[in-house]
């Protein structure tokens, strides 16, 4: 019952066989549940515990190798078979005394491969320090590489079964967007606004449902939109006040993420209202901009030029790839539209473009997540670009 | 504006440096984002990004070392003097150029602290591979040992403050409990269902919001019961099914996790009645049996003697310590009511005991959150104990 076909998956093992090939991996241990879930379709909330998908050039389909519960969710949603799906034993979890990596370990020198060159993912989220020297403790002949973001590469261009839950997302997005913008008043308690996102994001639509976004909802007001990274309170919402908003949908475990900003009362600042056109303008014109065969430091340079003609600049990166994830985070961690960035787009790459312009005590944030397409872009939402004044 | 006093964090502070200098550690080096907050009142979404919290035996005050952009947030949230806030260049960020643990070894260093004992959460989430090894790097001439647990094991005895926020979670989550309940019907989707579990849980009450649980809601039916970590669908709840709501509520950040099962229908299988009827009465012995100065193997035999009696038994501990934390996982990884554990119990010690039992085509499980009072335990949530029935 995996989401895609398997021919999809074995697709993607295709690809991902050629690059371990040309790093000269030989057996790849992919910790990243992103990534176990790209590779086998294994979709489920256990990456707290130490669980990977081994790729071997030799094998026509991977491991799974998780805790023992967690065999039943691997057949559940994975299509190998059954003789690959191997769960570890419950005394290996949260214990001194052995690691669930030495089962790993034990299972990749079981199958011969325990002196071949070990591709691991060194700055994976739940690959922790002790989880990698547990895997060489077990595996003392093999060569070790790191081989992080290795499948982040091949997630970077999706497939067209891939856009179309991008697009449900996308139209997901909507709905919370706009719910999150209508619940927004003086007085409402942030907990409360924040409570309407959450149903929206996981209601979605009459025809389909939602899933929990990588990140939680982002919904700061007042001195507190100077902290990118603060939660909500139950603090009311004040009058004449900004609130930035960001936000996804998910589907699937695929995101569409959604930034904007609203203001409450009737007297925006003029110059938000002024900063509000410009960089709607020039997320318009950088969007517009886009091509297949341009590269990624490209489009940032079409912002950059447009911002520089009303004497503003914006430092950081505008965007990045986003698509499949888990928590903390919806970014691919492969490109990024911002200089330096050689990466060219291709169709079906997709990244979320956000312009968040950040001045001393105000600031302006408008953004989209979008698809390469032939010969443009395409963007998964429908919410206008404006800044959005509750009066 | 930390939530807590700055006295209690010091206190927590000190309780550290003896466990520290007990383990021949002069420099922690703390990662786990639990931990950060719990020494210095850091809260925020940024551990997608590494960041840590620095103690030395060495220095009254810890450093906070993170992001750039989330040291305002860090100002907001923490106790700690401008000095001590550190943000790392947005060039440190997602690259193979540099890590940000280059930088805190440099930190390290430039206070004189580059030859000492330091300790490492080698186990913990976001502490990767690559972060351990670049650590190393910049710190040639540092010990380092593993410090895996050592805060957590502090934050094990929760202050009388940290126990009023956890009252408030359990406040929240009989809203959360009686909310799920209250929405399964046949035919709801099961992501209205956990759409209506997410407002209430952000909701809170009306004297206090809420905040995101460690982990999502889980509420599976039918033959997902058996994988106990795969998330909600879009497929609507079915007449004579059993549904497992594994819950929680959060108050910044403190949790109160909550299990129950439903039965949607009106013929509840006599072999389910049965076993939850013994699940809850040993649920209520054992909760009873709990006094200060009990191990907590002990209490796992008096719910295993209980079982016994019935000819039943179950093998996975019964419950674990669990309090403020961030996703993906609320238990602290120290204590756990199961055989071998030989923690002699204390007042305010905070644990999850949740008693599921699982026959091959139905189950029951039934769970409490509770602390140890002076001469027992009491518990933060108040939804009956049995098994609900939604004819």
């Amino acid at each position: 019952m995996t989401l895609f076909d398997e021919s999809e998956y074995l697709e993607r093992l295709g690809k991902t066989k050629t690059r371990m090939a040309d790093a000269g991996i030989d057996v790849l241990v992919a910790s990243d549940p992103a990534n176990m879930n790209y590779l086998t379709g294994y979709d489920g909330w256990s990456f707290y515990v130490p669980q990977c998908v081994v790729v071997s050039l030799d094998a026509d389909t991977p491991l799974w190798i998780g805790r023992g519960m967690d065999v039943a969710g691997a057949r559940h949603t994975t299509f190998l078979p059954e003789a690959d799906i191997i769960g570890y034993p419950d005394h290996y979890v949260q214990t001194l005394a052995r690691h669930p990596m030495n089962f790993v370990g034990d299972m990749i020198a079981e199958r011969g491969w325990g002196a071949k060159t070990v591709g691991v993912e060194m700055d994976a989220y739940y690959f922790s320090a002790r989880a990698y020297a547990e895997l060489q403790k077990h595996l003392p002949n093999a060569r070790f590489a790191n081989a992080d973001l290795l499948v982040n590469w091949v997630r970077l261009i999706k497939s067209d079964a891939e856009i179309v839950i991008m697009r449900q997302a996308g139209q997901i997005a909507n709905r919370v967007m706009t719910t999150a913008i209508d619940r927004l008043e003086p007085g409402v308690r942030e907990c409360d606004a924040v409570a309407a996102v959450y149903q929206a994001q996981m209601s979605g639509t009459e025809a389909f449902g939602g899933d929990y976004p990588a990140i939680v909802p982002m919904m700061p007001t007042g001195e507190k939109t100077s902290a990118p990274h603060l939660t909500w309170t139950d603090a009311p919402y004040e009058n004449e006040q900004m609130v930035n908003l960001e936000l996804a949908a998910c589907r699937h475990r695929y995101h569409c993420p959604i930034a904007r900003t609203a203001y409450l009362g009737k007297n925006p600042p003029a110059k938000l209202v002024e900063l509000a056109a410009h960089t709607v303008e020039g997320l318009d014109l950088t969007l517009a901009a886009i091509k297949p065969g341009m590269r990624a430091e490209a489009v940032e340079q079409v912002w950059r030029k447009h911002m520089a003609k009303v004497g503003l600049e914006k430092e950081s990166r505008i965007g990045y790839a986003m698509g499949l994830n888990y928590p903390p985070d919806w970014g691919e961690h492969t490109a990024s539209l911002r200089p330096g960035d050689q990466t060219v787009l291709e169709p079906n790459m997709t990244f979320h473009m956000i312009l968040g312009m950040w001045m001393d005590d105000y600031g302006f944030e408008c953004s989209e997540s979008f698809r390469v397409s032939g010969d443009g872009c395409e963007t998964f939402a429908d919410v206008p670009r404006k800044l959005f004044v509750k009066a």
